[in-house]
């Protein structure tokens, strides 16, 4: 993993007219857009996107300047702001476009080897990205231009990928606010397996056995445990079918913290308890 | 469960000085200190804590009027904010004490079964109570009034109770913005177990497995789902113990969602996996 350093290089500027192609107009897609217009990084701003009404809340909230069918040919940036499983047929359609294609998937190795199932390398102006940035809220309502100040972006560049889109995306996300890291697709999998996929996919299996009396005696620790299990049941089981085998790696070693936990609990071993607890409360700082 | 109705009863208010002796100084008593005060329910308030230091800074915060070694024999209320294991011992020692005795602890069966096997019946000016809010902050400088407003607070009067004495303590929650609910013991520590000590456990299960590199990727989800996982390490293990049967239950049911999930991701079962999320993001309203 290297840091391509938030001073090193500044987001490429050019002196024509510059434009955004924002693919997918939700949450991600209208931050982004939100965030690079406060910076005023491109003087025109295309929003598409599946859902017409989606599309038509993005260009009424001014997030997008216009709302269009196709990625205009000229735009000198394509974010591709759609659910992993979508990212890989997006790409292979723009192979071809000559701006710099770039996703916010949080899932990368599966994505890029579906683009390679088509054809023979991947297109050297697609850079997978991922901004580690997300709400339970969703939709252009939820865009905030700040989402991204303070958290990691992942790029995750592939021997074929373009030194100059690199430098571009990765200009773009600073300029944004994040910090911009790179590293291997499959090291990226993993540690978004076990930092986001696995406290949902547990969130999702908690809330199995939670009922409404449950939900009148919650305090504010239920109410931040579960916020992630609110979020779109369908967009995340395609992230957990993408990155099945890190997320399924990642799921074991926590059973084994669990059995742990469990024993000592059963036959109430106190010190043994106390001393995995103090174990795992050292892990996560309290910062908030 | 029966709910006495915030608006049924007012705080009882003697024509003599009302004093308050808060045992317990931290986030929990030194919260309801200052609700209190705000709510000008007592004339006085004394503090008392094992640590002088912690006493001696919700002294100097206003958060008491007065720091004493022993609980004042004309106190009108005695609230017991200390950790469940420390509470039984509390409540013997005061069993003689003309003020009504009310606690904050998690859990509620096995402090009763403790404080009887030790005398033959509860002492009747005990009510034991739990409002169900904190934070992941501790001490008196995390105290905060409105803590307690619109939060549920469980009373577990046992049939020795003095029903004047659940009223007054139920008066005194309702005035700091509390709603109040009466329940069984039993049924009290069923729901606080799949409510709130599972996800601790949970999260410190998971916290286990999370390293430095993996805290530089992390975004607002992974935040709010290990919050409860910095909480005091010592007190949670306590409370595990105490609570240990219904969490153990709690824990299989858990592990049963879990071995569902896991199948259906490891044989790529999509439609399953996509119902059971949606089941699961179901139980929980997204309510923030």
């Amino acid at each position: 993993m290297s840091d391509l350093g938030r001073d090193a290089t500044s987001a490429p500027r050019s002196a024509a007219v510059a434009s955004l192609a924002v693919v997918g107009t939700g949450l991600i897609g209208g931050s982004f857009a939100k965030a690079v217009r406060k910076q005023g990084l491109f003087d025109r701003i295309v929003g598409l996107d599946a859902n017409p009404e989606r599309a038509a809340e993005a260009l009424r909230l001014g997030l997008v300047d216009e709302v269009a069918e196709t990625v205009p040919a000229e735009a000198e940036a394509v974010l591709l702001a759609v659910p992993p499983a979508a990212v890989a047929p997006w790409v292979r359609s723009l192979s071809d476009h000559p701006g710099v294609v770039f996703d916010v998937g949080s899932v990368k190795g599966a994505v890029i080897e579906s683009v390679r199932a088509f054809q023979p390398g991947l297109p050297s102006r697609y850079v997978p990205c991922h901004p580690i940035a997300g709400s339970e809220r969703s939709g252009p309502q939820a865009a905030d231009a700040d989402i991204f100040v303070g958290r990691s972006v992942i790029l995750t560049p592939e021997p074929e990928t373009a030194p100059s889109a690199i430098e571009a995306a990765a200009g773009w996300w600073r300029a944004v606010g994040a910090d911009v890291h790179l590293m291997a697709a499959t090291r990226h999998d993993e540690l978004l397996a076990v930092t986001s996929h696995l406290p949902h996919l547990l969130a999702f299996a908690y809330l199995e056995q939670v009922d409404a009396e449950h939900l009148t005696h919650v305090g504010a620790g239920f109410e931040d445990f579960t916020r992630i299990g609110a979020a779109d049941p369908e967009l995340w089981a395609g992230i957990f079918r993408l990155n099945r085998t890190p997320l399924l790696a990642a799921l074991q070693v926590l059973k084994g913290s669990m059995d742990r936990l469990e024993r000592a609990l059963a036959h109430d071993q106190a010190d043994d308890l106390n001393a995995m607890l103090a174990t795992a409360a050292k892990r996560r700082p309290n910062r908030g």
